[in-house]
């Protein structure tokens, strides 16, 4: 059995969340499993003094644009929320707890998470929408609530963060298949053929 | 006869030159012809306050790599030269000055400068490497050299960056169709519905 894909994101991340619709699927068909791995991009940020992307001039306003259109062109539904980008460490607690517990919880969680924002544009930085995402994939709501204010829950995201920095993550998603790394869902097609050739 | 399609780059670009080896065949599929249009990415980081791509901590070690991939997996000759980035502007200059005497004269040599460095790993930021190839291309060595101090040319180069940066160009390859911008050699799959579809 070959080793697990790790997919590195950030919940706020759109073009993470388009690369979380495509890379199980994809993995699947040459039989990998996916570890995913949320992080925060503003610690990633703040190590590399560099900022989130609509922020920036030019870069910014064309990312929007860019976002929408591969949403299309790879046809999932994709609206750019308000406020975006949003803090998303509730979120990223939320999902390592649940992992704790089921991991397929907190897969089906993380998908919650990432459409609840891009799909139906809630506010996935509010506890009480984090909380009620846990519960509709399984969770009991007051555990979690809980959980998101437990100090050794907020290490292990900070753990999270540290290794994923470790790793070379500077960005979302950020995908590593037997130690190659790919930055980007415009890098799915080279995902594809590295996993169908084991490297080119 | 449909509208050209604006291809701008810096010639020190390595995803620019995997572009220039794709652009012209893939426009001529659908009837279209390129406009090719050298710019000096320094003017632009300089706008935006940006650096190079490989002197960007943990990004500038990956894009080295992922340039590497990105040029196997489009089956396109490429080394990394050394120095990586040099100044262009030299290059840029003899190309409009070429281009105002011979559009096919000014591609061969544009191509030609992007192989030099790209595969040959010549140093293209020197004025002799400039000339030799513009003359290779057809042009007069003598009149070339004359050319490159002369201001009128300095000034087209001074001009073509500032359409550049009013079209919003903040990074190379940067291709326009239509007013629809595509930023980097990973859009080729998106150019290529565009042109076919007429956008989506």
């Amino acid at each position: 059995m070959p080793e697990p894909i790790d997919f590195h994101f950030d919940f706020s991340s759109p073009y993470g969340y388009l690369m979380s619709e495509r890379i199980d699927a994809l993995a699947a068909r040459f039989d990998r499993k996916v570890r995913w791995k949320p992080m925060l991009l503003g610690v990633v940020y703040k190590q590399l003094d560099s900022q989130p992307l609509p922020s920036i001039p030019m870069k910014g306003p064309y990312s929007l644009h860019d976002i929408r259109r591969s949403a299309r062109h790879l046809g999932i539904a994709l609206t750019i929320p308000t406020p975006f980008p949003v803090a998303t460490q509730h979120a990223a607690r939320a999902y390592y707890w649940l992992h704790g517990q089921d991991c397929a919880m907190a897969r089906a969680f993380a998908h919650a998470v990432f459409r609840a924002y891009f799909v139906d544009g809630r506010d996935i930085s509010s506890k009480d929408v984090v909380v009620a995402l846990a519960a509709a994939a399984g969770a009991d709501a007051d555990a979690c609530a809980r959980a998101l204010d437990d100090d050794a829950v907020k290490q292990r995201l900070k753990d999270a963060c540290g290794e994923a920095l470790a790793a070379g993550v500077f960005g979302s998603p950020y995908v590593v298949i037997d130690g190659e790394p790919f930055w980007g869902v415009d890098r799915l097609a080279q995902i594809e053929r590295w996993l169908a050739e084991g490297g080119f």
